[in-house]
């Protein structure tokens, strides 16, 4: 016998949390519609070369590797922003400019799942590319503002800032990548580890950061952003201190956060205007941001967001013996027929008793009983699980119940 | 530079693509919950030991295979039905039985590409588990042949048989993956391999397997499907040489063929009551089916039976100006308030030349033009991109045309 068991840092969603997942993407993917996004789908595995060094040196690390069958060096999706770059140099020819996808599907990092990080979770991802105007990064995170308004969010602020804010302080790599960690380690610590990496001056550069004036291109973003409604330090704020862990960003950077939301930011991205040149010989800017899925279904949990139904079934037809069979039957394909979701009991003749429980523990609504009586007077019982009411009605009256309830 | 490649047998899906599998994955969800299934999702990476064995060794060399980071042997799904055996076994306590779900996910196999086979395409699983009833076998028919009407297909054919027929005549495996090729290579050919496989009475064999009548199992299938008014010889037929190639069928196998499409079946599967015996340690019975989608959609493209669009935007909003902008742009979001898939002219004051252009190119079938005289008036133009024509109407009346049209 073979344990059944799943890798650590993979999940399986049973049909209550799969359920969830479906109706948030649906909803998600209506919005990103909504604003002209186009789906598009990339493979799992990428060629090792397309994925290694775009990231920085600590994803490098965290990149699934290996080689395939035919001795190719490949590896797993890690975001869905390098492999669009590689789709934009690929397909040059055939797409129009600018080009507005979204992508909604799994990554893969090897990452210390102690801290309840995943190795397997799900991107979604909008991105305009080949236009450097302000107003795609206003248009992003309009976008971005609107989905989580539609998924029942009151309380999202979009914290923005521009990477050449910190090109003026001459700060490395390795510096913007402690500065990203204000929020996890505090201001101390940062300064500290500043002057570890070198910035003896760290104290003044954060009063420096401080006191900043927003870019010419933040203010713009900000004055369309304003223009549209959006209130400043309500539904977006500049942040001089947000860095972005990713090497590719060039200026504008964003992260979404929820008040009293533990867990970090729920979406985060920024413009890259250097990634897609690196597959097609010549720049074209880019701007994105990427949903963080699992972060978004806990924090609508929290907030009672989403659907409760243990199954998508909303009535089962009980089966009670091989005479009324073709009636029980007919009867499941008549609802179905009216795109009511029914479930038939398959086995042929169980006690009335175990197919309610079995009803009760799947938590479906509703159950129809049709035994001989009632096949011979053309009716069917449907009883409420709910609140335990039986009521005898034709299939069209069942029909006409189900699909107001 | 690096050069920019998907590798061989993996596929990119451009927004026009990816339109249409996202319409047949819809339709095809409402269908399978129609019947009742619920989803469930499983991760990409399993454990190896979870993977090998269960599909035959020509299978096994099919697998992705590798070491991760932590030294462990993991692989890629091959199929959904592994995986299902092996949650049914791992979260026993809480499914209630039957458990019937449905899932919805890649799949990667190290195929030969050169048959125009791929290395990683979709499939679409219902199963039933927990049931030997035969009306679960008729219920994962019903729900094929459904789904397939709902597509769009009127010529769809289940061709059915039970593997215990080969049982009677001794057949091994070997063999049954022999008089699986039957429809490939011809009789002629099945019958050298079966004596070179040490079946020197394969000629009488044949005869036999000809001659062969449903087994009692069968029969109820055939008897189900007929009261639920499906056609014998039409709608599904008794086929004694069917095989299926994976090793964990036990009794009732299936698959659904369409006159006049040569690319093989689109759908196939079977009973497998001895898989997850193999995770828990006890027998569980299970029947369920696997949709093969890349064929479907191709099938349906032969029919003419999927959506044309380039592109889900319904209307480009221009912009035409910094004074305009403000007034573009919230005709952007009122339109997209009621709905209407809008996407805005990205670059500020572009000639109105370009943005036709540019909307005529992507497929985009209506322009909104709103100057500043447009403005003043508290109108706005709406271009037909089709017929060339074009109408002043107030943003209201660009609503009520768009959602009718």
């Amino acid at each position: 016998m073979i344990k059944p068991q799943t890798l650590k840092g993979f999940r399986d969603f049973l049909p209550k949390d799969a359920k969830k997942r479906q109706f948030v993407i649906g909803k998600i993917r209506e919005v990103f519609e909504c604003f002209g996004f186009d789906p598009l789908e990339t493979p799992a595995l990428e060629y090792a070369e397309t994925l290694l060094g775009k990231y920085g040196n600590e994803a490098d690390k965290l990149l699934y590797l290996f080689k395939d069958n035919g001795d190719r060096n490949v590896g797993l999706r890690y975001d869905q922003t390098v492999p669009l770059s590689r789709v934009v140099a690929q397909y040059q020819q055939q797409l129009p400019l600018p080009f507005k996808r979204y992508q909604i599907q799994p990554v893969w990092r090897a990452e210390n799942t102690q801290k309840g990080r995943f190795r397997e979770f799900l991107q979604c991802d909008i991105d305009t590319v080949g236009t450097d105007s302000p107003l795609a990064d206003a248009e992003t995170i309009d976008c971005t503002l609107t989905t989580f308004r539609t998924l029942g969010f009151s309380n999202t602020t979009m914290l923005l800032n521009d990477r050449t804010l910190f090109d003026t302080q001459n700060l490395t790599k390795q510096q913007i990548i402690i500065l990203d960690k204000l929020d996890k380690i505090g201001k101390d610590e940062v300064i500290k580890q500043l002057i570890a990496a070198g910035r003896s001056d760290a104290e003044n550069l954060m009063e420096v950061l401080a006191a900043a004036k927003p870019t010419d291109r933040l203010s713009q973003v900000i004055e369309t952003l304003k223009n549209q409604g959006y209130k400043q330090e309500v539904d977006f704020r500049f942040a001089p201190f947000l860095a972005r862990g990713l090497d590719y960003y060039t200026s504008t950077i964003f992260e979404l956060t929820i008040a009293g939301y533990g867990s970090g930011s729920l979406a985060g991205g920024g413009r890259y205007d250097k990634l897609i040149g690196q597959f097609s010989g010549r720049d074209v800017p880019a701007v994105g941001i990427a949903f963080g899925f699992d972060r978004m279904i806990e924090a609508m949990e929290e907030h009672n967001l989403l659907p409760t139904e243990d199954t998508v079934t909303q009535v089962l037809v009980g089966v009670f013996s091989q005479e009324t069979l073709a009636a029980s039957l007919a009867t499941a394909s008549s609802l179905r027929s009216k795109a009511i979701n029914t479930e038939v009991f398959l086995e042929n003749g169980a006690k009335l008793d175990k197919q309610l429980k079995y009803a009760d523990r799947k938590g479906i609504p509703f159950v129809i009983i049709q035994g001989p009586e009632e096949v011979a007077k053309g009716v069917v019982k449907l009883k409420d699980m709910k609140n335990q009411s039986q009521e005898e009605l034709t299939v069209n009256q069942v029909v006409a119940k189900l699909l107001s309830s």
